[in-house]
């Protein structure tokens, strides 16, 4: 084999391991969430075996993409590509985080009387769930657009995010008996606002990686850098 | 001049930029604390200036990295400090948007009575800006045992949050007029514990790019990559 199709090979075998950690993620929210809204405590110990998981891949992606640079010192598309890697692996370690934080602050809630409401979490769930996965689909397949698809949605994500903080400061504000219930929904909504803030970072690296051009901070104009 | 010489001279000016942009993250923390504190408006504005030169820093350290591993082929140690300026310029951005979300908060406090209680706010704020501050000089320096202090810091981070959210539920309790206000400090606390966090992981990056041993997940026994 040649060392270009050997390159080619463990790009592919990088893309596939952070598909992988991507899938994990998405699980433990979906498991984080359950634990909310079946109040099935059993759900966080799920959540934490995945963690570890997901903590191991971390370490293991980062591993793999400095031994690629090494080995095959690339330039341009290449370079950019590993570059996306190493960044769009901390985001996922971080998306990983916020899960386990959801499903510990869930705990919480299940010793709380029942009638809290949940409000719009379960949309945000749904969407901040969707972003996680197409980004990394965005990634997988060098799809520009379905990466800024990505990020546009993530204006609902924080729009969802400010209206939960208003209804829930109103029932704090009717109910005092809510307070401690309400901080908690309050918590896990900015859990789910930072997953979705994750998964656009990934989206920029995505738009970057294939453009060569970087759209963070509105400079959509700058050039790709020299290599 | 070397080839090597080269490299190690753009190595410095690499360092020197993050160094600046740390500068420019502590000072955006300092103006949004400002605002809060003094109740000067004015410090907005400050603080949306320094967002934009840290934003531009950020695309321009990005930038030069690439530019570095694709002229130099680096490897090893000099492999692993490139890795960790891109990861350290990305959670440098991150700090600016802390500081940002704080001014902005802060900004709603202004319109409210002045009798909210900070409590440990100034001693978070203190202790998140040392962190980053020591985080970078770890990092310039190369020193293992400071940014091993850092990591050891975060934890007083996280019990003053846990108990400013403690103290604040408990007064939105006992005066429900208190809502709005405590809310609003709380999500300042959690800017700052998330500062923190971004220290952390620069301490983190450190302790990788000079022993090549990765600390993060526990995983202190790890060898280095084989690259």
């Amino acid at each position: 084999m040649t060392i270009k199709r050997h390159f080619d090979e463990d790009l592919r075998s990088l893309c596939d391991e952070l598909l992988m950690m991507g899938g994990l993620c998405e699980e433990m929210i979906m498991q984080a969430v359950r634990l909310l809204t079946n109040r099935d405590e059993s759900y966080l110990e799920k959540v934490k075996a995945n963690e570890d998981r997901v903590n191991q891949l971390h370490i293991e992606i980062d591993d793999h993409v400095l031994r690629l640079i090494a080995l095959h010192q690339p330039a341009a598309g290449d370079l950019r590509l590993l570059a996306a890697a190493l960044k769009i692996n901390s985001d996922l370690e971080r998306i990983g985080d916020q899960a386990v934080n959801i499903a510990e602050t869930s705990m919480f809630l299940c010793q709380q009387p029942r009638n809290i409401k949940l409000g719009d979490i379960p949309r945000m769930v749904e969407l901040a769930s969707e972003m996680v996965r197409e980004s990394l689909d965005a990634f997988a397949r060098r799809d520009v657009e379905l990466a800024q698809r990505v990020i546009e949605k993530d204006d609902e994500e924080d729009r969802l995010k400010s209206q939960t903080f208003r209804e829930l400061v109103q029932l704090m504000q009717a109910d005092a008996s809510t307070i401690q219930r309400s901080m908690d929904i309050i918590l896990i909504a900015r859990n789910l606002e930072r997953i979705a803030d994750h998964a656009t970072n990934i989206a920029e690296d995505v738009v970057f990686m294939v453009l060569g051009k970087d759209i963070r901070h509105g400079a959509g104009q700058r050039r790709a850098p020299a290599a």
